[in-house]
């Protein structure tokens, strides 16, 4: 009998959107990590040990958790969205490759889930319709330069751009500045998308011309969408908008 | 009693990656419209009429889903993958734009998917933990130019790229082109995953560098992702090796 580890992405926070993989894999757990606000997604169950972090100790939660299946247990190690896009599955093949060498004999899972993007994107229409990037705007672990540079890169090429941690407590400048940079690139009508907890109970979106988009909106539930040149908006009457970038691309100018 | 669409991500292929949300849209539905191979995957249900039609039909297919939905019916139009990534809900918004105005108050739903880069991502490691982009490599609709441009701007920025449509009995030659650039911006060590037919019975992936990467095992089934300078392979004895992106980005250089 060996241990397991499970990281599992439960998507945007409702059930209508944890895929069967993702339910098997939290029932078969004998242990479940994770930062306390996504633990508490998931209903408790009879037997199994729940050991909730904080946010930002992704490195100790990743310790933790393989810890646990080296000793046997079979562990699932939960993440909003995907784990695998900004969240724990890069955090936990990080103290694989600088842990143990029996850590890289456990058996490992990464298990998928709907990301932030793609959930904001289908309650708007389809804004990642054609080519795009997804950019974290954290520069807790990349320098600022870097993140300019990306921006710049992306919006020059024409790629639609999701924007990940967009604003926090302790980065309350970085947004602002960012869409600063973009109006250099993209002219002010280019929709820009603002997504907040989609699949939630408070969930909201707003699509507003990057010549207005202000950092109002934005929190750390927030998911930004920034069109491309090519990104087009369709009214409705009493509804909200739909916004979308077709798939061919018109944009070829340098 | 009004009709319904709902734009349907069926995720990788196989039933654990469906949604709760996207079986029960399949369920409501009272016609199915999709292309023949997607559609093959909803079992079929009594009193569901079945629409199957051709690859390269999007928006003929897309049309039709809105007229059925316009004359009261409620319509699932399903998509592999992710409706909203590289399929069908950018046709849908691109007809409703062009379409009669009846169509904008349509009620319309996507409903998202587990896209192949997010399942490609999770069988191999966390190649997407840090910033990405997704970039067809289709030149059906967009000329060979930009996506060059694109490949240029992504790699030049530090970006790790998802490659969707890298080939086709009608476009043999782009994908090699596509790494023959890519190395000019990357070294030869870079990792470059290959996933074929994710969550099907038939499923494969692959690493091999950048250096050494080759068009051959590559079809219409595969997604390839090319990483980025900080893209980290980690060597597993008598597994697939784990390859991943840090959360913290070492690459500053221009």
């Amino acid at each position: 009998m060996t241990g397991r580890l499970a990281v599992v992405g439960l998507g945007p926070g409702d059930a209508r959107y944890l895929t069967p993989e993702a339910g098997a894999a939290l029932a078969d757990a004998q242990a479940l990590y994770g930062y306390a606000p996504y633990l508490k997604r998931v209903p408790p169950r009879p037997g199994q040990a729940r050991h909730a972090s904080d946010n930002r100790e992704e490195r100790a939660r990743a310790a933790a958790a393989l810890k646990g299946a080296a000793a046997g247990t079979r562990v699932a190690l939960v993440s909003g969205g995907d784990p695998g896009v900004f969240a724990m599955a890069a955090a936990v093949c990080e103290e694989i490759e600088h842990g143990p060498e029996s850590w890289r004999a456990l058996d490992l899972a990464v298990v998928p889930g709907i990301t932030a993007m793609l959930a904001v994107a289908a309650r708007i229409g389809a804004p990642l319709g054609h080519d795009f990037c997804a950019l974290s705007l954290s520069d807790n672990l990349k320098p600022w330069e870097l993140i300019e540079r990306r921006l710049d890169a992306a919006a020059g090429a024409g790629f639609v751009i999701a924007l990940y941690n967009p604003v926090s407590r302790a980065r309350p400048w970085q947004l602002g500045k960012s869409l600063e940079r973009l109006r250099r690139h993209l002219p002010a009508v280019t929709p820009v998308v603002f997504g907040r907890a989609i699949g939630r109970p408070d969930e909201s979106i707003s699509v507003v011309p990057l010549g207005e988009a202000d950092t109002a909106p934005a929190d750390m539930a927030t998911l930004i969408i920034v069109g491309s040149r090519d990104t087009r908006v369709i009214p409705r009457a009493g509804k909200t908008p739909l916004v979308y970038t077709p798939r061919a691309a018109v944009e070829v100018s340098a």
